[in-house]
């Protein structure tokens, strides 16, 4: 066996946290300008010794503590009953489904020994759940009346990625939720399929505010051992799409593999329909940095900002400021939102920099002119202005200002996601619209295998690749139209675009 | 390298959960009642095919997730800023603190491949993350300023046992949360330790209901590179003493090895002191059960109950019993508790049984009679009792016995672990209160080398342990008093348990 050292890893070049902001454009140099927001705000540091890992710091940590807060309160409402399973798979679970194993084994870091003995057999650790999940699904599910059977577990996976490695994007560890989920019949599980999508658009759109498309991928991009895949994929300003959560029609492969079976209404033994669904939150958070951050920092979704209000007293040792200030802090804790009293060394300039470059929604700079005329100045992230409010309306201003921030977001990110998409009738005008960042869509002769050589042309002259169509969106195709590549009659409308 | 094949298991009996409830009484066959208790209540299915893993089921998560939430908040209101560290550790980071990769060694999995590549260097799946977390502190930390740098993790760790495992108890993976902190002075780092012993008083003892007394362990017990170590321990029925947190003082020997350096306020470059602390979540979840847990089944403490409240409409299709259930429902949840109205197919009896046997504080019977005499009936765990309140009372009751609910719980843990403690002066008095399943206090010569002769003795004749000192109790001791064991010179009060 080879030993493993040709794997590149963004170099991560010592980027101090510091006062100073970004001192690239997002929309010019945009891998610098994630490369330093990272570094800059504290969100990981990418120090560690072991290639492709990182330390996520308390400001990634607690935001995507939030953001697991919204993800399993919405599952649990939907019927999910959360687990927690080891983290070492067998490997001949692995290799029960073949195609599954076939994707996955180049990935997979192997645990070898404990202690300094050999184990009888080595362990995976998890890529991905399915071969262990559904091993249990055979003991645990018996009748109909055990159907749906909907789990997940809040884990971390772990790839050994042969392409380089980014922070949050692609690393070798991620933090992850996956549900798993047996039923009865194909519908059923079609019908869960498009309760993942909604998930996905009531969390990451409505409360991240990510705007995306869901697609059911291509037959020759599909999961390991799944029939059907279909996944969300979120736009980079670099014109790069990244695919978010994805959930999986697995049919019967699974159920065979893993005997996973049920006594039917009709007394019959049958073989069930699993379907699973992985939001990656640390690559979700990735794309919440990238679509909502701007050239001065991190802009966070109100529920999910690790801080969301920062009040800064100007003059620091006034004790009529400081006692204002913790008054203040009290009543906005009333409101069941998370405040802190700037008292550090910094100037008050260094400090609004500071808690616009970290992403916090609202500041309060409380001076001292304000508190003799009873004013309150509220800086607020969404639209990067002050407003001066009588202090007896602060806190009302605050709340309102915390039920629009988010909307605000999201309908900045939507219209620029939506300017993204353009549509294209050739090869040439596909070109065009991927060299200016953008979402090709276009009709498409077909998914299957017949299309992979239209698929093939696509990437050859642009870079890019068909991602897939869009839930019930081939309706809308005339019955005349043709494939932009090849001209024969088109089937789908698919959508083009780099990706990472 | 020999092949592991010498491990025992606690070989899974598969029982089946079931309406039926525990078939052997707590105190009379602890192990036996531990074991039903866990699969006939579903806590954990002990049937993955690893050994010394097991698949945590929703009722043990959904505690759990609880346990997190309050040991994090406690830790956060403290200063601990939360990360997320990779699972894997470099060999060569282990072996930078001599005698802690001596103790540790034995029990590291390791992982040796990335797909079908030699690693570079050998991986460890952390069985404890002071060496990831202390490089990155020699990164992080300059100065005084910077002191005390109070960080925490939540995470899994891995441990290659070779004792025999027990679930929840001595797995090979478990879930815990680690913190980490360097101080500027020795003093500073003691002042830690007291803290710790105060979160483990308010959330273990005063929220999660278990009794236990907090030690310094002698110096033969010590954590491997730490200069001293307490520990809580938490008394089972059979008299075994389980380790609950433990809190190190690693003193200056991990900044040594890693290199962890601050300017002090003097100008000069000193090396930090350090500490951690590491509350075993699944471990503790194990205590919860051991010590409140009846021969009925399970009975939580309120705050962390998988299910708070649940309704049993008697006749669970008559129309007016729904309505009324959801109703209650309803009005309960508003309160901030979580409710499930039961319209499963069981008899109400079996019903009954269920929720009792699952442990959900208080359960309201809902008849029909009731109904028309607008009357509610409330059965709480907390004392095994039913009360019959008016109907426009119901939520005000519920409200109470939230607030009494786990004070009860205590009290009873409180007065069962502190009978069990008990004096003695010499052997024959020690083994009588280790044959009874008790703890015993006893004056003793020394915690350091020179006693080891006398601890030696205790275990050979009783099979139980010096567990150590009891913060500032040695006062206590009077001048002339001497070792139960060797009569020489007693130095300390030191408690002799037997142990896990």
């Amino acid at each position: 066996m080879s030993r493993d050292k040709k794997v590149s890893q963004e170099k991560p070049k010592e980027i101090k946290p510091s006062q100073e902001g970004l001192t690239v454009k997002k929309d010019e140099n945009f891998s610098e300008w994630f490369t330093q927001i990272i570094q800059k705000t504290e969100l990981a540091d990418l120090r560690y010794n072991v290639k492709g890992f990182l330390v996520f710091q308390p400001w990634s940590v607690l935001s995507m503590e939030k953001m697991y807060y919204y993800l399993e309160k919405v599952l649990q409402k939907k019927g999910h009953k959360p687990y927690f399973f080891p983290t070492v798979i067998p490997e001949s679970n692995l290799k029960k489904e073949s195609s599954h194993i076939g994707g996955f084994t180049p990935e997979v870091f192997w645990v070898t020994h404990g202690g300094d003995k050999e184990l009888e057999e080595k362990l995976a650790l998890r890529p991905t759940s399915e071969t262990a999940f559904y091993q249990m699904f055979s003991l645990w599910i018996r009748s109909y009346n055990d159907l749906p059977f909907k789990t997940y577990q809040r884990a971390n996976v772990f790839r050994h990625e042969t392409k380089a490695t980014r922070p949050f994007l692609r690393s070798r560890e991620f933090h992850w939720i996956e549900t798993h989920c047996a039923h009865e019949s194909e519908e059923d599980a079609f019908r869960q399929v498009k309760e993942d999508m909604n998930t996905t658009k009531e969390v990451l759109h409505d409360i991240f505010g990510l705007p995306f498309i869901f697609f059911e991928r291509p037959s020759w991009d599909k999961f390991p051992g799944a029939s059907r895949t279909f996944a969300a994929d979120v736009l980079n300003p670099d014109g790069k799409v990244i695919q978010q959560p994805s959930t999986h029609m697995l049919s019967q492969n699974f159920s065979k593999a893993f005997d996973v079976k049920f006594k039917d209404k009709d007394g019959k033994e049958k073989l069930a329909w699993i379907t699973c669904y992985g939001p990656a939150v640390s690559r979700i958070f990735a794309s919440v940095i990238i679509v909502h951050g701007d050239d001065k920092g991190l802009k966070f979704p109100f529920e999910i900002a690790p801080l969301q209000v920062a009040i800064v007293p100007i003059n620091k040792d006034d004790d009529k400021l400081i006692k204002k200030s913790k008054e203040l802090k009290k009543e906005i804790e009333e409101l069941g939102l998370s405040v802190e009293v700037d008292l550090s060394e910094k100037r008050p300039g260094e400090k609004f920099n500071y808690w616009e470059m970290k992403g916090v929604p609202i500041r309060i700079d409380l001076g001292l002119k304000d508190l003799e005329n009873k004013k309150i100045t509220i800086f607020r992230r969404d639209t990067d202005k002050k407003e001066v409010v009588p202090e007896k309306d602060a806190i009302k201003t605050i709340e309102k200002i915390s039920k629009e921030f988010t909307k605000n977001l999201i309908q900045k990110a939507d219209k620029i996601f939506e300017g993204r998409i353009k549509d294209s009738e050739n090869l040439s005008g596909i070109k065009k619209i991927i060299e200016n960042n953008g979402i090709a869509r276009i009709s498409f002769c077909s998914t299957e295998k017949a299309g992979t050589s239209c698929a093939a042309k696509i990437e050859k002259e642009t870079g890019a690749f068909v991602r897939g169509t869009k839930f019930d969106e081939d309706k809308k195709l005339s019955t005349n139209s043709k494939c932009a590549i090849c001209s024969k009659k088109a089937n789908h409308i698919v959508y083009v675009a780099r990706a990472y």
